[in-house]
């Protein structure tokens, strides 16, 4: 049984569980050469792209947002992206390997019976595609796609999703993110952002610091057995 | 006289009037062989920081979130950033070069008697001081600063203060940027965006094309006086 002081546990989907540079391998043999640079590039313009778009009130879901970022990174390497690659790329997006840990870490988390759940820019289409391949699907108490709001990290709104349909207030949401923007951003919101600065990246100066810093996910129950402990 | 059919022209002023990798030689001076790559970093943060500060809902003014990237990305490359380097380099911001073609495309414009504006994520002291410093006080009707309503491009509310300050509607507002996200926005937002795409840049893919592409500012007086006549 959960006890009085116990967290909920939520979670970052892309880069937190899933590798989005495991489609690298995809890209490379598609475009010899240049997996890194295309997965990197094709990443930070999706990033771009669900910020100007919540910015400028254009919302598209995260299938497309994905799909023209990746025709804008092809741009700009000047590689060409017909019908095919572009299938298999994306194909590639919703079959992104989980990190080494991540299966193990949940499953540890999942026997203290705390509520987890995903909380995604991605549609509920990839998210559901994600944690099938996976074999996640008994694993988490929802999973939580910014679709619902129309919006993308780090707009609160997007944060709210997961207290209300959690039932839970900010401050007892442990938020677990590799992208340390977003785990400033659900700090700005009121969670505990937990950092997994798996590219040892500077800490982004948005004076909203991470309570907690690591390299993976593995310190991650024993750190949620302390936290309760400490306030049980 | 402005005729009836005249467009006010509002420009963005950060990469657009002004090299903000002018800077780089008094980076190169603080840290040789680097002045290149930490512009770079240095801008592409500062432009992340403003987007996800006006996500958020935590806004600082622009000078603000200049210093916070500036030590990002010295951190990044692991340059040490001493308050005197600090200092140089966020006065040299202050004092950003205008591109070469900038003055005379001004001037030219001026003679036509339209609204001519700046509309700037930028603070009002930083734009004031780089407008001094380049001796263009007399060419603008209002220089616009996005702290006016505390939040950034492309937010619809900035690109709104150029509409309810000029008194003119959107679809009168040539909207000047260098930016391809800039331009995309003011696009969405119902101006005749006109891209400077100085860095030949592909294009955004956000569903938003520019009205006209160009290198540089050298075509505006010509593509305002076709527009002009074609309507008038």
């Amino acid at each position: 049984m959960p006890s009085a002081s116990s967290y909920a546990v939520v979670f970052d989907a892309y880069g937190t569980l899933f590798d989005v540079h495991s489609a690298a391998s995809t890209i490379e043999r598609l475009f010899p050469g240049r997996g890194t640079q295309l997965s990197q590039l094709w990443r930070s313009k999706q990033l771009e792209y669900t910020f100007l778009r919540t910015l400028g009130e254009r919302y598209v879901d995260f299938w497309a947002v994905t799909e023209s970022s990746l025709q804008y990174a092809c741009d700009a390497l000047m590689l060409p992206l017909d019908p095919g690659a572009r299938h298999r790329l994306m194909q590639a997006y919703t079959e992104l390997a989980p990190f080494a840990e991540t299966l193990e870490v949940l499953m540890t988390l999942r026997e203290s019976q705390r509520q987890l759940a995903i909380l995604s820019n991605g549609s509920p289409a990839m998210l559901q595609a994600l944690v099938a391949n996976a074999h996640m699907e008994n694993l988490f108490t929802r999973v939580l796609s910014a679709d619902a709001v129309q919006q993308y990290k780090p707009a609160p709104a997007v944060y709210e999703l997961a207290c209300r349909t959690l039932g839970v207030p900010a401050q007892r949401i442990v938020f677990v993110s590799a992208n340390g923007w977003d785990a400033a951003g659900a700090g700005w919101y009121g969670f505990r952002p937990y950092w997994v600065n798996r590219q040892g990246m500077p800490i982004e100066r948005l004076d909203s610091p991470p309570r907690k810093t690591a390299t993976t996910l593995k310190g991650l129950p024993e750190y949620l057995d302390h936290l309760e402990m400490s306030q049980g």
